[in-house]
């Protein structure tokens, strides 16, 4: 996680490096400041300039470096997109956009834009927003919203400490009639509608104004599947503790440790009401972060990992290189659940007999040490085989037999699809689970291995399971849409999800077991999965998780409710939609899916709409024509 | 500049660990061992393998992290992927591509791939070295090249001082008759057909072996424009100084150093002759590596962007950044030829009355101070205007006009084409100049705002020339390929040029001269160059750069031969061809060049050919389709 940002939220200021002093004396980091004086009004031909004085502060007051590293920019909250009358929306534009302007000119990272009217009112501003966004380069575009609907008229807004700016809070649309009713709507809505206006842009961010009242748990959830970007946290919402020192509620500590969580910026803003300065303020603030549970292993080894699309492994078709080995094999979670159901599976068989034990799949060898190890444990006599179709990981087992003195293994070099021997083992171990539990094609291939048990043998794992959740995440559809392609938009990827909401708990897909005498064997799967959203929200994809029984009571899982502690070999799938969704609290969510075959390629494809059948959402995927997976 | 790398060949060893550990004790970084050992021939059943032993040693005895930072594999060099008999090629392809999997699964950087035979008989090896290319991800191929060819058989081939490899060399290609004839054959030729049946491919480089004869200075510089990634340097090439220790002759000094500017790992070779430890080669290289004339100002600002391709400023159509113009302030050279430039204008400017100074595209200001610096040396009263089109760049100016009492300065926010005032200027100052002098439409501004001067009135600058040279860089049109598209291929770059060779030296493009009063003006123009070859060589594109006339005899270069000493305010300019040409030394390199206008808009169109006419170039960027600049 990297270092805590702490700035200020600033009134205009001519003196910009004499601030930014003072805010570094108080362990600040920078300011979010207004990049014009807020008395400076333009008319509509705001642009075309014949005055003769200079219409702000010099850029070469602070060099670029120190515009980039330490100030946001703060639009004009007084300019109004949506007013009703022509000539003051024009002016209203002519300003954003020299603001605008100055701030890519200047190199600052982002601007702060005021809080949008109400959806269906401010659709102008989402227009002129959508032209900014698509002309700019790097600059990103921070929208203030409000965490909970102001009850009040606005009497806190915090620029209003600043006499200056107060001159024009007369005629700040907060304070109108309209807006008071407006304010109990829900601020999510606003920014909803404002975002998907602007097509999920991946340059515009929420800039989250911290109430004193809190939401819901499940309405912060959902903020934290938004792309929050920084959070202003007025000096109003404080409290003193016994010393006289600003404290928060528990409520906002643990919101604070959420926001931590997802390297968001903080602005404090307002006047200090304790000990007449920022710094206390700023101290808090790091004293939570500093309370923050330092990072475990795990924690670690998936902090660069975090919303990070990777294309699933397709360890059938390529073979795995070493370092790829060396990653999966740290994972002592679980080889240690394999070795408990090795032995408690070898426990099964007669102890007055050779057991025979057959790894397929056995690539550097962890899981032959495993059931070695359990033959140890259950003290079982054993003859082992380890199958290895990939020919640079045969070189490995083969020093490994003779370093390490496996003298009861054999290796063998070939597909356990097509490894043909009289040998009938009792326990077939593997590991060929993907994300989705059956997406590397662990059905077709145990399938395909299974005559090397005698009847009453014992695969490990015996039965996995895979589940579904609807999630809402620009983030990541912002990361698939990067490509382009219907393809892109077709294609799961192997994600740590993080900056994501899940409309709903998941819910079990599909199921596997092994092994499958007897039985006609059919790996094709189609399954309707009914959600219901907990909260208005919109569906950018569906998060795919599996667990897995290996032996008995021996299980492993990445299903978030049953996750196994410190086991990280497996991060989540997410199937992206072409389309995002949008659906209402309560409302339904329909997901189809289906696992197919044919040609020797295994694929998906998968469906999402509401429950309500308003609107018909296309399937993905047909005849994997953009992902398959090889046999 | 990096650190320098220095690596030893070392031939099969069992015990990498070990060996690695004594090379890092004798200082050095890594070494390049054979992947499996000599001995272990394989027939064309290589691969389905009924062994019981292990191939090679395994990759366990390192972690992946050592493989990669400290080995490359160097590629059997018995095999031969050309021979007549088909058994001997499909077993040599087997061999290969067994041990470029086993290279990639363990995740080492790059392997070494034995000399190819002379062009018409490598067709073979050139055929399956590109299938692995398109295959293999992350590995590189390095092609071991001799810089020279060797005149006797190859009795001092470094493997063979590795007795277990001895045993092989009888097998060995090099020693046939056969080769002996091709011996004399230039490497590059063989290196230029196998890499150009590669497609020049970006993961292809030279391995130059060092010879202790050397060729003449052009062929040298051949090679530094070619992806050299090592030098093998032999133990035998080193002479003994007066203290019995190794040091390298003059020209190979300057060579090393050569090498050292473009990131060159060494890796020593053959037995140390010298106290019997490779340490002192090694202390050797490193002195002369601490040789290096230490970076000036210019070459730590140009490092990062050493063939890296930026599209072209267009600062007429767009408004440049306050960070653009804080870079470009900062050439102290550049502003005191313009200091100096003034300064002699104004001192043929009549004493008697106010001189009238206008500085058109006056940013934030640099030239409004050369000229108030001038107007003191210069002992002139002086009216400045400054005009400048950008807004946010005029907000700079009024700021400065007030700091710095620029009271004879009037700041005028306009188009230097469409201010219309009655003052006429005695001198007009500008820097509207590209890299290939007129591509940021300096002819087109200057033309539009001559109205300003008086008719004896004075342009700085006056006048300014381009120069083309065509040039072999796989490296910048690899770069240019990675976009894959014929706009790409006819879109110019401005680009340090680093990694390339000028097959002759630069001619004169287009010249422009200012003002042009009682002429018609036609800034449209076309030059046919005719260049010699002067090596044997690709050309990849065309590098532009040009040189100016401030006023009188103070100029302003980036032409390679009379660039200006600091200078860093241009890189040159690099025009791609879509297909690279080959080009015999002596044969005729015909470049056409037109500058077009129309439709509000300014591009260029391009063509290589050579002199004979045996071949017909394409004309590139018909119409502008793919580049223009907007007037």
């Amino acid at each position: 996680m990297s270092r805590l940002f702490v700035g200020l939220e600033t009134p205009f200021v001519q003196d910009l490096p004499a601030t930014l002093n003072k805010v570094h004396e108080e362990k600040m980091n920078g300011v979010a400041a207004p990049l014009f004086h807020p008395r400076f009004q333009r008319d509509d031909d705001g642009l075309s300039d014949t005055r003769d004085g200079p219409q702000t502060r010099s850029d070469l007051v602070l060099d670029s470096r120190g515009w980039t590293a330490s100030v946001v920019g703060v639009v004009s909250k007084w300019m109004d997109l949506d007013a009703t009358t022509q000539r003051v929306r024009l002016s209203a534009e002519k300003v954003f956009k020299q603001e605008v302007a100055w701030a890519s000119h200047l190199s600052v990272p982002a601007v702060l834009l005021p809080t949008p009217r109400h959806a269906e009112q401010s659709s102008n501003y989402a227009r002129v927003l959508n032209q900014s966004l698509t002309q700019a380069q790097y600059l990103q575009f921070w929208v203030r919203i409000l965490l909970t609907p102001r009850q009040q008229s606005c009497a806190k807004a915090p620029m209003e400490t600043d006499p200056v700016a107060g001159l024009c809070a007369a005629a700040a649309v907060m304070e109108t009639e309209e807006n008071k009713h407006e304010a109990l709507v829900d601020p999510w809505e606003t920014w909803d509608s404002l975002r998907a206006r602007c097509e999920y842009h991946p340059k515009l961010f929420v800039a989250l104004e911290i109430t004193a009242d809190l939401p819901s748990a499940e309405v912060v959830q959902r903020w934290l599947g938004e792309p929050v970007k920084a959070a202003i946290v007025s000096t109003d919402i404080f409290l003193t503790n016994r010393k006289g020192y600003p404290a928060l509620s528990q409520r906002h500590q643990k919101l604070m440790a959420q926001l931590f969580q997802h390297k968001v910026q903080f602005y404090l803003s307002g006047r200090p009401r304790h000990r007449e300065k920022m710094l206390p303020y700023v101290q808090y603030l790091h004293f939570l972060y500093s309370k923050l549970p330092s990072q475990d292993r795990k924690t670690q080894f998936e902090a660069p990992y975090l919303d990070y699309l990777q294309a699933p492994l397709q360890p059938l078709m390529d073979n795995l290189e070493s370092q790829t080995y060396e990653t999966f094999e740290q994972d002592t979670f679980k080889y240690n659940q394999y070795e408990k159901a090795i032995t408690k599976a070898l426990e099964h068989t007669p102890d007055d007999k050779e057991s025979v034990v057959v790894v397929v799949g056995a690539g550097r060898g962890p899981l032959v040490r495993c059931a070695l190890r359990a033959a140890t444990l259950a003290n079982r006599k054993t003859r082992m085989f380890a199958v290895e179709k990939n020919a640079n990981a045969v070189i490995t087992l083969r020093n490994l037999k003779i370093s390490e003195k496996w003298d009861n293994v054999t290796i063998v070099a070939s597909d356990m699809r097509s490894w043909r021997t009289k040998e009938r083992a009792d326990i077939m171990v593997s590991e060929l689970l993907g994300s989705f539990g059956d997406n590397e094609l662990s059905p077709e291939c145990l399938d395909g291995a299974q005559s090397l048990l005698h009847e009453n043998g014992i695969s490990i794992p015996c039965e996995y399971t895979s589940y579904v959740a609807p999630v809402m995440s620009s983030k990541l559809w912002n990361e698939v849409k990067v490509h382009d392609s219907v393809k892109s938009f077709e294609t799961p990827y192997v994600v740590r999800l993080h900056n994501f909401y899940a409309l709903a708990p998941t819910q079990r897909c599909f199921q596997f077991t092994h092994p499958k005498f007897n039985t006609r064997i059919d790996n094709r799967r189609q399954a309707e999965l009914r959600f219901v959203a907990a909260e208005s929200a919109v569906v950018h994809g569906l998060a795919g998780y599996f667990d897995a029984v290996l032996y008995g009571d021996v299980t492993l899982s990445i299903e978030p409710d049953t996750h196994s502690d410190g086991m990280f070999s497996w991060f989540p799938i997410y199937f992206p939609l072409r389309q995002p969704l949008r659906f209402q609290k309560g409302e339904e969510v329909v997901v189809d899916f289906w696992r197919l075959e044919g040609n020797s390629r295994v694929w998906y494809e998968w469906s999402v709409a509401p429950g309500s059948g308003t609107c018909h959402a296309p399937i993905h995927n047909p005849n994997g024509r953009s992902y398959w997976i090889g046999l």
